[in-house]
């Protein structure tokens, strides 16, 4: 089985000033490809211990993979280490540089002239592609003379990245992984995960401990932010037989988690709302005081989403929830905007408004200031209306959640109500209407 | 100056499955105290890799820091290893198992036998208490005789600390941050971040090159989500005196860069924009199409956001932009909804019914699709309105922008509008009016 080192390279990975997120991603990656990976290393942007990591690492691993340093500043030096580290010259690469200058015409800028310095590579190495970005990194396989350099047993392959995410990621999918898949897998590593919400990390796992104690598939629990992961991974020589492997097991959790289950990989809260709203043919409103525009922003995010989401309203002060939404003065005196009888209202007033089949109402107090000891902060009220349906809910968060978790466990609590709505009442009777 | 190493220990760090929050936070804390750190190592919960990796970080470091690898079960290897390395036995501590003991008995769990692991520490080191659970760490100032064992220049220090953030910040506060500040600690790092939008980072380092050249107080730029940041740092024995030593350099900048920096270390556009709202006493209302609730969401995180933000509008539909904004029959039919003349309409429109000081609006194509050749993907167009000022901006997106991208860059834009509009017209009215 092949192995792979990561460097993330940067003195401000190791000033702790930026989060080092593409190694995570980066080794998820190769768990999947199937790409073993012992040693991961961090190093500033100092010529002398680049080269040492570099060396150190082409001498254990079979790969090596390089984030960061590939920057137009003077303190972006991964190539030039590269380079000095196999005694190769740094050359000029035209087509990239023309890569770069239509790029900055495309943007109608003009090119600095330090990145000009990124369309150098070393002698040897070929260019991977950036498509998102100016910056290319390099595939380099290194041959056997090269090696002997810095007496490393070949082949050695290197690999380097940007640091900014989403010029490695596009820069994976499109050239690295089915570089690496073509050259070093043995066999796949397949996972699938299975979304839970409403039931905590300790509950899922007492549940399904019988399944946790397999050796194959393996099930491990993840907690995410008030949701939990079920991941299912299986190995084997190809997808497909990795995909029967876990295939029982997934069918397992999928029976006896019913709707605690709301979806898979990377589907969300608001991508599941999406497709049962469309299955439905129903167009959902919202109406949101405390969360503030994110329940419409996380619904929006969807491709698609004009198709069901027509209005949405964030009705911050009491004047809009009475002239916009027709919550009562009445109900305004005796209960206040954090009501079970102002969500109703709302809920009711943003499906007439925007002539919805849904509305779906937030309100509540964020905080951290504006509460008080009867309506305290974290207390939250939602409220769905269909045209003969209508629910509360009242959520009584932890004080001391800070304002943007109270604003998102709300706004999830919210996606999770509509889901359930649809899946339960929704989703059956468009199917017996067929 | 010191030097520091970080070990992260755990195979689930190597595979990714859990991202290393612990490194950033403890590099952080490293600067503080002006502690060198020039690597930082991950390895998985193997005996020999983990000893090879304490065994090169003691070559070149003062002090070795690993988190991770303490807990009870049969994978959590750290103190094991580091007895091995250094050829000393594990002893028990009874006063440690007592603790231990007593926690399950506070918590009214009875303690799995194999907790008893953690009572034990290398001969020689001391504890290092774990307020917040049960697996201490070790403070061992390694003698001379025990480092010409492993053939390092002594004195060695290491510290360990379990993996779990909560417990690692505890024992870290509580007594490693005294214990490195007494004995290794040479003044402190300072650092402010000067965050600049509408400029990049080519072009930053290109207009700042001289100071990026100095050595002390450094500055770096750093590329960030379409924002760019240049970062002031300052050694020196005090606070006071770190500042002053900066100070010249962030005056500098702050002149020479006007408007272009908006912020200051964790300012972010929203919250410069809520500032400047509560400054001016100004109100504002957004309707927006493509963000779909982002820029509402964004301005409404900043706590206190009630003041200025009465109501804000999601119109996705026609309908909603003709109905509720009164956006035209005529211009949608001239111009369609992505036009410069429907955004005027738009922020005038939500102005007029939130009855706001100022109207912005945002449309757009957010793809992946609805993109047409006249009117492609990345097409976005921005309005701002006051009582006797409209400004309006179009957008040409790069249309290989995701559709998050493009919600997030129009957002940056529709945002830094408002923060131009208010530093330029507003603040100046309103000081002249005092």
């Amino acid at each position: 089985m092949a192995s792979a080192e990561i460097l993330s390279i940067g003195t401000e990975l190791l000033l702790g000033q930026v989060l080092d997120t593409n190694s995570q991603f980066i080794a998820t990656e190769l768990a999947k490809l199937g790409i073993d990976s012992f040693f991961r290393t961090t190093v500033g942007d100092n010529v002398a211990r680049i080269k040492e990591v570099f060396q150190t690492a082409l001498r254990r691993a079979d790969i090596v993979i390089a984030t960061g340093g590939l920057g137009p500043t003077a303190d972006d030096l991964t190539h030039e280490c590269i380079a000095e580290l196999f005694g190769v010259e740094m050359v000029f690469d035209e087509a990239v540089f023309e890569r770069i200058k239509s790029l900055f015409a495309s943007l109608k800028y003009k090119m600095p002239e330090s990145n000009r310095k990124q369309a150098f590579r070393p002698a040897g190495a070929q260019i991977l592609p950036n498509p998102a970005g100016t910056a290319p990194g390099i595939i380099w396989k290194i041959d056997k003379q090269e090696c002997n350099r810095i007496r490393a047993k070949p082949p050695k392959t290197i690999l380097t990245f940007p640091g900014v995410p989403r010029e490695l990621k596009a820069m994976w999918h499109e050239t690295a992984a089915p570089f690496l898949s073509q050259n070093y897998s043995e066999g796949v590593t397949w996972s699938r995960e299975l979304k839970h919400y409403g039931i905590g990390e300790s509950a899922l796992a007492e549940k399904y401990a019988h399944l946790l104690a397999l050796p194959s598939p393996t099930v491990a629990p993840y907690a995410g932010r008030w949701e939990c992961r079920l991941r299912v991974t299986a190995k084997a020589p190809t997808v497909e037989s990795a995909m029967a492997l876990a295939k029982p097991v997934i069918d397992e959790i999928m029976r006896d988690s019913g709707t605690l289950c709301y979806g898979l990989d990377d589907e969300t809260l608001e991508s599941v709302v999406g497709d049962l709203l469309t299955k439905t043919g129903k167009s959902l409103a919202v109406a949101e005081s405390c969360t503030g525009g994110l329940v419409s922003e996380r619904l929006t995010d969807i491709p698609g989403s004009s198709n069901y989401i027509k209005l949405n309203v964030v009705s911050y002060a009491n004047e809009a929830k009475q002239e916009l939404l027709g919550v009562s003065e009445e109900v305004l005196a005796a209960h206040g905007a954090v009501s079970a009888e102002s969500a109703e209202q709302m809920a009711k007033g943003i499906k007439k408004l925007a002539k919805s089949d849904l509305g779906l109402s937030v309100t509540g107090i964020a905080g951290p200031t504006g509460g008080t000891p009867e309506k305290p902060v974290g207390l939250v009220y939602l409220g769905l209306a269909a045209n003969d349906f209508y629910t509360g809910k009242e959520l009584r968060l932890p004080s001391r959640l800070s304002r943007a978790d109270i604003r998102l466990r709300s706004a999830n609590e919210a996606l999770n109500m509509v889901r359930l709505f649809l899946l339960e009442w929704a989703v059956p009777s468009a199917e017996t209407s067929r």
